[in-house]
């Protein structure tokens, strides 16, 4: 059987070439997924896919409506230039602080300024297995629905709660709700292994080029560092800091 | 007074346009350093240019043979279409393991076919920052001179030790300097909490598709885990993975 798309031109093709661009995806408040790892996490997550792109020479297990594409016309609308065979379209999650609560005595990463789809998929990977219970980021973070922090999170952005806030609604938030916000440097404070991580606390990590900003340091009852030598290399990656926090933490609650 | 390069079509620029391309840096046995920032950390881990591009508008300080370039030409070479102001060349580094040694009781991290450039740059970064001893690398390894790396590891790539090596070779000569291997996992083994990770260690991590290799459980005394939460997240991305270690191994180091 001859498949329902077969050229590049094809309108629906165009669509999801525009859905590359956040603009399109936020007006319409979508967003894409590519691969069949990721599309069976999404699945697995409870998200439904508003439509599947299927390419003919590729066996997938699918719901809802399906389109099936000839593999050059896929590949055409493939942010990466190679759709893997699937190409699925999304409703966007609600990221919104007010779309959200969690537990008692909660563990919570909050994240400034994160500016590369890398890192931010890295720290939702990060909580997801330190069984944490959310990352919530401030200021101006990449859009978590670009294609590269859905990849660089490996699905864990499916299933992993995130809210984006800035600290003007988040600091009464965790006020409310008796979390203790813990802010860490790489230098200034007590070392992390001799600070008490128990209890309900949010961990904040700065951006790499400018550090924690004044709102974290008000909102922060404590400022602890992460001991680093002593040398020419001035910082970690900030998801590698992240997961050294959230680690011990972990550690410590056992 | 004008500089000494106006045009995109010089035999210098194209020079430095080949050397994006890791045969022409492996045939010459160069590498590029781009920005004032890494260049400085060049210089002050003691390296020296072949010779510097600087741009008319830019203000840094050089040394050795340098040549001024207009904006365009220099912007033109630079593999991210904006040079910053400043192309550095410099002579390779040796990571053969026959030219590498270590103190006694060594901190070591062993890294398994890193195919991202990030990660080998953070993993670099967080090598110098916990104070360990030496990034060792075995298998498919990106390029240490490609230019991703460079600027992810942010300038410890100068730095820190690397060795880049098979287990053929490694695994004799961690066992002539009574290095315990000590292997993660996501799964299996005890807590890398409850293990001890004091006196001379080398700690291996895997890679995130493939795992650790057979050469590697072989290879190793020890096989811990990293604790992690149930859920459809299947691992830690391996920068992250592989920070959690060696700073669990500083901590319990003092």
């Amino acid at each position: 059987m001859a498949p329902d798309i077969t050229s590049p031109g094809n309108d629906r093709i165009k669509w999801l070439v525009r859905l590359r661009e956040r603009r399109h995806r936020d007006t319409e408040g979508l967003f894409v997924v590519e691969g069949s790892r990721l599309y069976s996490r999404a699945l697995q997550a409870g998200l439904s896919p508003v439509i599947t792109f299927l390419s003919e020479d590729v066996d997938a297990d699918t719901v809802g409506e399906v389109l099936s594409v000839d593999v050059a016309a896929l590949d055409k609308a493939s942010y990466r230039e190679r759709a893997e065979g699937l190409i699925a379209v999304f409703r966007q999650m609600d990221h919104s602080l007010s779309a959200f609560e969690v537990g008692n005595g909660p563990l919570l990463l909050v994240a400034e300024n994160v500016e590369k789809p890398g890192n931010l998929g890295a720290m939702l990977r990060t909580v997801g297995a330190a069984g944490a219970d959310a990352l919530i980021t401030v200021g101006d973070t990449v859009d978590a629905h670009n294609p590269n922090t859905i990849r660089a999170s490996t699905g864990a952005l499916f299933s992993v709660p995130l809210a984006m806030t800035e600290w003007d609604e988040l600091t009464p938030w965790l006020t409310v709700r008796g979390i203790r916000v813990i802010a860490a440097t790489p230098s200034g404070g007590p070392s992390l292994w001799k600070t008490d991580l128990t209890g309900p606390i949010a961990l904040v990590v700065g951006s790499e080029d400018r550090g924690l900003t004044e709102s974290a340091v008000e909102a922060a009852e404590d400022i602890i560092r992460i001991p680093q030598a002593e040398g020419p290399v001035d910082s970690l990656n900030v998801s590698v800091s992240a997961a050294i926090l959230v680690f011990e933490a972990a550690r410590q609650r056992g």
